[in-house]
C-alpha cells in the first residue's frame, strides 16, 4: 500500500498536539506543535485546524493537554468548546475525553478511529456516484477537515480508488478560501482531476449540465436532517434542487446532534468581518466598510438527497434514519 | 445642486479619452488619459473601464480616437468590438459613432445622454422599491459602470434621493470583486448604508428574511427577456424565486439586442483563469491548478420580475414589451 499522500491533520506526538498549519496551505506544508490549551484554542479560532471531524479530535486532545499539563480540565473544556459554536463534534470530542479514565489514550483512540470511519463512509458514498461523476465540492471536507481521508472528499476518493474516475469542480469558498487553498491541494496530491471556480459559477455549471452531483460535509446535523455547513451550502442546495442535481451530505454520526430537533436550534457562528473586507492580507473594500460574515448556513432536510455516514446512508424521512444510524454507532 | 460625489467614469477631454482607472479602486481615485485605440482596447480588456453602458460610450470614443488620430476607423472598430464579446452596448456605441458624420461629437452626445437616461431609469425603478428596502446588489451597475449615476445602483440612488431610505447588501462578486471594490466605494460616497458580504451568503440572507429585492444590471438582454449579466446573477435569480423575492434588471434600452432571440444566442466571455487562482498578485490556489472563469451567465426571462429601462418598466411577456420600449427609444 502506498503511503497516504496527505499526512495526518492532527496527532498526539510526544506530549504535544501536532497539526498541519492550514493557514499556510497551499503555499507551504508546515506542522505546528501545540503544548497548551490556550495555543490550541488560538489554532482553532484562527482556522489553523478546522473541519468538524478534526475539531472533534482537537477537542479531545485539548482535554488531554489540560490533563498532562496539570491545568483545570473542566475550565479548559469550557474554553475549547466556546471557540467554535457551530460544529457539534468539538463538544463531542471534549465530552468523550472528559468521560475517559485516560484522556490521552481516548484522544488517540478517536484519532485512530477517524480514518477508519471515513473509509467506511467513503465506500458507502462512492456507491451513489455514477461512473465519471462530475462532483461539485464546497469548502473542504477532505483529509484536512478530519484526521485523514476525508468525508465529502472521502466519497470522491473512494470512487477514485475503485476506478470510477470522478472529477471535481472546486468552489473556492469565500471568504476563507478553503476550497481554493485546501480542497484543490488535496485533489492535486491525490491525482484526482479538479477545476477551480469562483463560487458564483455554480449556477452556470448546473445550467450547462456540467454537474452530476454536489457532495458536501456538515458541521452539525439536527435530528430531523437539517444540515448546518459552510455558508453557501444552502444556496448550492437550492440550485441543485432547481436543476434536479442530487445533493449529498457526508459526515460521521458524531456530527448528528439528536438533542437538536431542527436546524433552527443550531447556533451560527459569526466570524471576523476582516475575512470579507480583506483577501490574502490585502484590503479589497473601502476603509470603514461594514461587513457581515455568517460562517455557516442551514440547509433544510427536504433539499438533502441523502446523508452518508460511516454506518450507512440515511434518506428521508431523516428522523428515524439518523436515530438508527447513531444508535448503531454507539453499538 | 450639490456636485456629484462620483466624477464621470469616462469623458472626452482635449482630444483624449479620460477614464477613472477602476483597477486602482477603492484604494486610489486615479484618472487615465488614453490617446490611442490600442491603449483603449487594453483598458477595456483589463477592466480599467467596464460596465455595459460605459462600454457603449467607450466604443464610440474609440472610433472618435481613430478618427482624430488618422487610424483606419473600420479596423479600429473591429478591434474594439472584439475586446469583450458579451456586452452588446460596446458594438452599439461603435456603430453609432461609425454612422455619424462627426464621431467625436456623437461620442460626446452619447456620454451626455447616459446620465439623463440613467436618472430616468432610476426614477422608474425607485417606484418598485418599498420604503426602507433592503436591496441585494451584485457586481457593479453603478455610476462606474456608466458615465454616471448608474443603472441598478441608479434605482437605489433615486429611491435614496426621494427619501425612501434604501440599504444595500453588497455581494463582493468574485473573481474581480466589483462589488467589494466599486459598489461599496460608490455607496460610501453617496451616504447610502451598505454591508459587504461574500457572494455565498446571499442564500442565508434571503432565508432569514433580510432581502426585499435583488437589483442587477445587464450586459445583454435578448429579445425574449433572457438576461446575460455578471456570473452569479443566475444563482441569485434562482434563490430569489425560491424565496419569493423579486429580481429586477436595470439597463438602458441600448442593452436590448432584438437581433438575439433568446439567451442561448448570447456569447459568454471566458476571462483569464488567473482572476480565479490569484488575488492582488498573490496566488491563492496550488501551482498548476486548472480553473474555469465564465464571466457571465444567462438568467431566463421567467426568473426576472421586471426590466427597468429609461423608457419605462417592462414585465412579462417581455417580447412585445421590450420591442415597444426599444421603438420608443429610437423615437
Amino acid at each position: 500500500m502506498t503511503p497516504d499522500p496527505i499526512p495526518p491533520t492532527i496527532e498526539w506526538s510526544d506530549g504535544h498536539v501536532r497539526i498541519i498549519d492550514q493557514r499556510r496551505l497551499p503555499g507551504e506544508l508546515v506542522f505546528l506543535d501545540i503544548a497548551t490549551v490556550e495555543d490550541l484554542c488560538d489554532a482553532i479560532s484562527t482556522l489553523a485546524v478546522r473541519g468538524a471531524p478534526a475539531l472533534g479530535v482537537a477537542g479531545a486532545m485539548g482535554v488531554a493537554l489540560a490533563a498532562v499539563t496539570g491545568a483545570d480540565v473542566r475550565e479548559a473544556a469550557a474554553h475549547i468548546v466556546a471557540t467554535r459554536p457551530t460544529a457539534v463534534n468539538l463538544a463531542w470530542g471534549v465530552e468523550r475525553a472528559l468521560a475517559a479514565a485516560d484522556p490521552v489514550a481516548e484522544a488517540q483512540r478517536l484519532a485512530a478511529e477517524d480514518v477508519a470511519r471515513n473509509r467506511s463512509l467513503g465506500a458507502y458514498g462512492a456507491e451513489l456516484l455514477p461512473d465519471g461523476a462530475r462532483v461539485y465540492t464546497h469548502c473542504n471536507a477532505g483529509a484536512l477537515a478530519c484526521v485523514g481521508y476525508g468525508t465529502a472528499l472521502g466519497v470522491v476518493r473512494a470512487a477514485h480508488e475503485v476506478g470510477r474516475r470522478p472529477t471535481c469542480w472546486v468552489g473556492e469558498t469565500r471568504p476563507a478560501l478553503q476550497g481554493a487553498r485546501l480542497t484543490a491541494w488535496e485533489l492535486d496530491r491525490l491525482g484526482i482531476p479538479a477545476t477551480l471556480v469562483a463560487d458564483v459559477m455554480a449556477g452556470s455549471l448546473m445550467a450547462s449540465g456540467d454537474v452530476d452531483c454536489v457532495v458536501v460535509g456538515a458541521d452539525r446535523i439536527a435530528a430531523n436532517g437539517d444540515v448546518a455547513n459552510k455558508v453557501g451550502t444552502y444556496g448550492l442546495a437550492v440550485l441543485a434542487r432547481h436543476h434536479g442535481v442530487p445533493l449529498y451530505v457526508a459526515a460521521p454520526t458524531s456530527t448528528v446532534d439528536l438533542a437538536c430537533p431542527t436546524g433552527a436550534g443550531i447556533p451560527i457562528e459569526r466570524r471576523p468581518t476582516r475575512e470579507v473586507t480583506e483577501l490574502a492580507g490585502a484590503r479589497i473594500a473601502p476603509d470603514g466598510m461594514e461587513a457581515e460574515n455568517r460562517a455557516f448556513d442551514v440547509t433544510p432536510a427536504e433539499l438533502v438527497s441523502a446523508i452518508v455516514t460511516e454506518q450507512g446512508v440515511a434518506t428521508a424521512p431523516y428522523g428515524p434514519a439518523l436515530a438508527a444510524l447513531v444508535a448503531e454507532a454507539q453499538g
